[in-house]
């Protein structure tokens, strides 16, 4: 009969609700109800009639609603701080990878490192019963946070560590790899050595700056204040920090560059000079093998810290009640070339 | 009192049910309901004894049954084939930025090219109800999704087109970039070009591979076979691939490698032989014009994709019904040196 065909009124609409179900077979909502999720008391009729009306209509049974009634949502929500940065994509590859193990699936956000971004999509993951959160925070005050882990979502913070709050995170041990990138600058000869790092209120841009001072003062070397620039990572900024510390009254022989987006920016400008600068980066990146010289650099395992992350959020998901945890990765020197070029 | 303390029994739990405040209240549920919704019929002391036990539990209404009650989860799906990709980066961040434009939370989740985990994303996105889904298919036949088009969910594909359904799709024009890029080579005077592409049931590797047809064809060059590869993009299959066509009976003098991923293994195989040979790439990447040579490429672009794709969505949210349409991007050539090289 006529019923059988799908005949949606529009193509984009409202979805069809159990009582449009209900109206269209001609029966009460507790029949569509016990049909769909397929409990006794229905006449073969009806159960036709109702299976019909259900296909005429398009409707589909409303999980979340079904999930939510159970009080797991299996859903895990990503906070980054940008979908488009490289250092990201192996991270969220690999959170991906271990909520698909656990059958959940990943709501994805990026705080652009805006701390009331970062709130916001926090909270709006919370509101819509995500069982757990793995945020890279881009704030310094995470106490907002304390009533929803209260409420029992489990949260694991990646890469920086959360403020003014008590609770798992896994990191990059940004204070001895960059400490070792400089070692390694000083021990091809360099004594005046440049540091462009990311804004100061971000935690591993400080670590990696006490790592830096920590190997200069290790080597008995002053720093000058000049040779010291943190800020945003846009290539005009990183461009200006990197030209006053080459052409300045005291110009550095060496660059320590503290994350990719720096190193790319300071790749690009001492490509275009003619006295040699060695260079040494934080974190790895794609083709740093096939520059001329290929950039030397402390690379962390991004992936690493996404599945770390994804483990403990797993394990927190399980039950497990122990104290929250810090957990930290080492990083890698990988010499390619630029790191060790002597002063000139 | 005692009850204004929040006193959580454990620190990962399960989420606090609005009955669970009743109970602690002493309170109906009714009364709960119309406390947490702001309605009349509550005496002040009792609206005070609720908002305790709500405190005390760390309960949090439930947005998503509000929203589910309204139809609208105001969130949109995207299914992308690699969130390590970088090429998907760009695609990402400008369909989130759209998604925040218009108030909407993100749901991420790669196909790692398996039409079968395609489909269970986007079926489960469907089940939690998302507005809108944004796809880069792996498969080639999406009736699956008839029924959930049919009931509502605004689709639009991106990238590649789908298969056996008529839906919203934004593509970058693969052929006549392809057919760009190879006309460059035969200008520079090669006449044996090899093309290593993405699997054949991809459509963008078809497409490529059909512009590659054409450069020839239209310049009354023959193909021998031997100098098309098409497969996995996976390093090894691609070097292979390469080698065969570099050190075979009638070796080519340029190649033409069909995505990013696939350039970046052939720049490493170029790069330890002596004698020159000519790339142009499709897509572009970061830092190819710092490599020596520089690398042509036809590039995209990836963010307009995006930002083209989420508008469409959002137009349909808002409740555009004329009939499904192809937008086509333009490519763009970038000679930077690899593609103007010389037959050797």
């Amino acid at each position: 009969m006529a019923d059988s065909t799908r005949t949606p009124e529009r193509r984009y609409g409202t979805r069809p609700t159990m009582k449009d179900v209900a109206a269209r077979a001609g029966v009460g909502l507790k029949t569509v109800s016990r049909v769909v999720n397929g409990e006794p008391g229905v006449t073969p009729d009806t159960v036709q009639r109702v299976r019909n009306a259900i296909e005429a209509l398009g409707f589909r049974r409303n999980d979340s609603a079904r999930i939510l009634r159970k009080g797991r949502t299996a859903s895990i929500g990503l906070v980054l701080e940008d979908l488009a940065d490289p250092f990201y994509g192996p991270l969220s590859r690999a959170v991906e990878e271990a909520a698909r193990a656990h059958g959940a699936l990943l709501i994805h956000g990026s705080s652009a490192e805006d701390p009331e971004r970062e709130r916001e999509l926090v909270l709006a993951f919370c509101a819509r019963r995500v069982d757990g959160l793995i945020v890279v925070p881009a704030g310094d005050d995470h106490r907002y946070l304390e009533p929803e882990i209260a409420a029992g979502i489990a949260t694991v913070f990646v890469d920086r560590p959360p403020g003014l709050l008590d609770a798992d995170v896994v990191l990059t041990d940004s204070y001895a790899g960059a400490r070792e990138g400089v070692a390694h600058l000083i021990a091809h000869g360099h004594r005046r050595i440049g540091f462009i790092g990311d804004l100061p209120r971000i935690h591993t841009a400080r670590e990696r700056l006490r790592g830096y001072r920590a190997a200069m003062a290790g080597a008995g070397l002053p720093v000058d204040e000049a040779w010291v620039s943190l800020g945003p990572t846009d290539p005009a900024r990183v461009r200006a920090a990197a030209r006053a510390m080459l052409d300045g009254a005291r110009p550095v022989t060496a660059l320590f560059s503290a994350n990719n987006r720096v190193t790319v920016t300071a790749v690009r400008e001492l490509s275009g000079r003619t006295r040699p600068v060695a260079l040494v980066g934080f974190d790895d990146f794609e083709l740093a093998d096939l520059l001329d010289p290929g950039v030397t650099v402390i690379a962390q395992d991004a992936a690493q810290l996404g599945r770390t992350a994804a483990d403990r959020l797993f394990r927190r998901l399980d039950g497990a009640d122990d104290p929250p945890e810090v957990t930290t990765l080492p990083t890698r020197l990988i010499p390619r070339g630029s790191g060790e070029l002597p002063p000139s």
